[in-house]
C-alpha cells in the first residue's frame, strides 16, 4: 500500500485506518446485521443533531449534492416557490438544482465574503409570499464563510417558510440542534466532518413534511418519501446501498463518540484552523475572509502574487511533502484552499504549514 | 473483524480481500493520481464491452438503479416513448422510472419463466411507429432468467429504435459485444460480477446520443449528458465521487483480467452454477426455471412444500453454517434464490448446498 498524502481538502478527507478497515468485511445487504448496521446509524446522527424527535433520518446512495437534490426534489412540492440564498458555488448549485427541477425559485445572492443576514432574508420573505422554502448553506465550502443560520432560520419560521439547509461541511462539528433552530430538512453526508468515506449523503426530514411529501419527487431513486417509506416498513436500503460505506461511518461514529462527540470535534478542527491561520500568516499569506465569518472546515488564501507562482507546480511540491490541498473556486481572485478536517490534529497542521513555506521557498516566490 | 458468512445474493456480493484492502488508503477526489484511476476503470469496462470505438463510460455515484434512471432520464428525449420489455421486479421498476420521469411509456409483460422474443419485439414495433426505445433487462435478477439480448437488439436495430440494456447482473460474466450487439445504451455496475464494491454503476451511451442529450435530463445529479462532459474537460466527478468503492472496482478489474476476463469469470460461475443445480437436484429441491433461460448468475428454488418450513428459519440456519442466501421475488410462488457470482468456486458452491441440505434436515423438511 502506497504511503497516502493528508487530504487537507473538504472531503473526501484523511478518514481513520479503523475506520477503513471497518471496509475489510462484505456484508449483505438484506441481512438483518445489516439492517441494524443502518439503523443504528440514522439513530446516532438524528442524536448529533437533536432531531430524534422530530424528524427523519433518510440516508441516500451517491454524494451530497444527490441528497441535496433529493430533499429539494421530495420535499418542495410542484407548485412550490424556494427562495435560494447564494454566497458561493453551492449555492448557485441549490440554485440550478431548482431550475432542472422545474421548481419555481428566486435568489438573493451576495458576494463570496458576504454573509447572508437574517435582515435580508426578513426584507426578502416580506416582498414575496410565494415563497414556501428558503434554501440556505450553513458553511460554503468555496470560501469556507459561515452563514448566520440560527438568525435566518428564525426569521423563516417567524414567516411561517420551511428552511432547507445544506450542512454538508459543518454537520458533526459546528453546533445544530433542530430543537432550537426549526429547520424543514438538513442536509449532510458521510465523507465530512464525521470523518467517514464518501458514498452516501442522509437528509433530516422534518417528519409531517416527509410524510405529506408523497407523489413530488421527480425521479424514483431520489423520492425520500419513498425511501423511508421502505426502510420503516422492511428495514432495509430501497435500492442497493454502499455496503462497505455504511460500515466504515458506523466505525467512523464510534471514535466520534470516543472523542467527545460535537464539542471536541469542533474544538479541533478550530484548533487546526487557529494554528493553519497563524502559521499562514506567519509566511506571509493572507486569508480571503475576515475572521469573524471563517469557519474552521476551510479556508481560502490569496495565491501569493509572485510571478513564478503556479498552483499546480505549487500543489504538487506541497503534496511530494505529504499534503494534498485544494484549488480556489473562486472566479475573481486567485486563491487555493486548505482544509481543517479529518483525521489531523494542529501538529499535523503545522507539518502542514511547513510543506507550503518550504514549497513556496522552492518555487522562490516567498518574499510574497 | 468477524469472520463474514459467504454472500451468495446478487450483489453486494464476497468480493476479494485484496478488493477490499485497495480501500484502505484515502484519496484526494480533485487528484491527477485518482483521475488517472477513474479514467483507467472507465476504458477497462469500455474493452470489456468492445465498446472503445464507439460508447462513452459514464461512471455516477449510487446504485445500479440510480444509472438506469440516469440513462433514461438523460437518453430518452422528454418527447420519446420507450418499450419496456418486463419478465421480472427489474422490468417492473423500468416501467416506473419512465412514469415518475414522465416519459411516454408502453409495456409488454411476459410471465416470470418466460423471456421475451425477438418475435414479439417485431410485432410491437411494426405495431406502435412511436416507440423511440426499447428497454431490456438482459438477466432478470428477480429469477435468473435470461433473455434474449442479441436476437432482439437485431430486431430494435432493423427498426431504426434504440436500445437501453440494463445489463446489471450479466455485465462481466456473459458475453456482450457493442460491435455485434447494437445498444444506445448499457447500464451495469461495480458491486455485481465484476466483484466490486457497490456504490456505483456506469452507463455505456452511444457517443452521438449523448453528443445530442443535452437538456434532456430530470435531473442535475443524474444528468449524464452533464456528468461526461465535465469529466471529459477535467478527467474529474462533477461530484465528489465514491473514491474508496472505485479504488476496489480498480484493484477488481486487475483481478478479474488475472483470472482470464469474462470467458474465465463466465466459466467459474457457469461451474458453480452447475455444482449448486446438480446438488440442489440431489437433495430433492427444484428450480423455478428451465435450464436453456437460466443463466448462471442466480437461481431460483421453489421451497419446500413442507409445513415445518419457514424461510426466516432456514436462511438463519444456513447463515450460521456460513452462507448468506436471498429471500425469492415472486408473487404467485414462494421460492427462495442462491447467488452463483462472487468470490466462491465449485468447491465452495458445494459447501453450500451441504449447508442446505443439513439446514433442511434440522428443520426436518428433507422428504421435499
Amino acid at each position: 500500500m502506497r504511503n497516502a498524502p493528508v487530504l487537507l481538502t473538504p472531503g473526501p478527507l484523511t478518514t481513520s485506518m479503523r475506520t477503513r478497515q471497518a471496509m475489510l468485511v462484505d456484508w449483505g445487504s438484506w441481512d438483518r446485521d445489516f439492517n441494524q448496521l443502518t439503523a443504528n446509524v440514522c439513530e446516532q446522527l438524528l442524536a448529533i443533531v437533536g432531531a430524534s424527535a422530530s424528524h427523519h433520518c433518510v440516508p441516500l446512495q451517491g454524494s451530497g449534492t444527490f441528497a441535496v437534490e433529493a430533499a429539494i426534489g421530495t420535499l418542495v412540492p410542484r407548485d412550490g416557490k424556494v427562495l435560494v440564498l447564494i454566497n458561493g458555488a453551492y449555492g448557485q448549485r441549490l440554485a440550478k438544482i431548482c431550475q432542472v427541477l422545474g421548481r419555481s425559485y428566486s435568489v438573493f445572492e451576495t458576494s463570496e465574503d458576504q454573509p447572508t443576514t437574517a435582515a435580508d432574508v426578513q426584507r426578502l420573505l416580506a416582498g414575496d409570499p410565494a415563497v414556501s422554502h428558503v434554501a440556505l448553506i450553513h458553511c460554503e465550502t468555496s470560501t469556507g464563510i459561515l452563514n448566520p443560520l440560527a438568525d435566518i432560520a428564525q426569521v423563516v419560521q417567524r414567516h411561517g417558510k420551511r428552511l432547507i439547509i445544506d450542512a454538508m461541511s459543518s454537520f458533526g462539528a459546528l453546533p445544530i440542534d433542530a430543537r432550537e433552530i426549526p429547520f424543514e430538512a438538513l442536509i449532510a453526508a458521510s465523507g465530512k466532518c464525521l470523518e467517514g468515506v464518501p458514498g452516501m449523503g442522509f437528509v433530516f426530514a422534518e417528519k409531517n413534511a416527509l410524510a405529506g411529501a408523497q407523489g413530488n419527487a421527480h425521479s424514483l431513486a431520489m423520492d425520500l418519501h419513498d425511501q423511508h417509506a421502505y426502510m420503516a416498513k422492511t428495514g432495509q436500503w430501497r435500492f442497493t446501498p454502499p455496503t462497505h460505506v455504511v460500515a466504515a461511518l458506523y466505525e467512523a461514529l464510534q471514535q466520534y463518540h470516543e472523542e467527545g462527540g460535537l464539542p471536541a470535534r469542533h474544538q479541533r478542527y478550530a484548533e487546526n484552523c487557529k494554528t493553519l491561520l497563524q502559521g499562514m500568516a506567519a509566511i506571509g499569506l493572507r486569508t480571503f475572509l475576515p475572521a469573524n465569518i471563517q469557519a474552521p472546515i476551510i479556508v481560502t488564501f490569496h495565491a501569493p502574487r509572485h510571478p513564478r507562482y503556479q498552483f499546480k507546480d505549487f500543489y504538487e511540491r506541497v503534496k511530494a511533502k505529504g499534503f494534498i490541498l485544494y484549488p480556489g473556486k473562486l472566479t475573481q481572485v486567485e486563491t487555493f484552499r486548505v482544509g481543517c478536517i479529518g483525521v489531523v490534529g494542529a501538529d499535523g497542521m503545522q507539518v502542514a504549514v511547513n510543506a507550503v513555506a518550504d514549497a513556496l521557498r522552492e518555487m522562490q516566490v516567498l518574499d510574497i
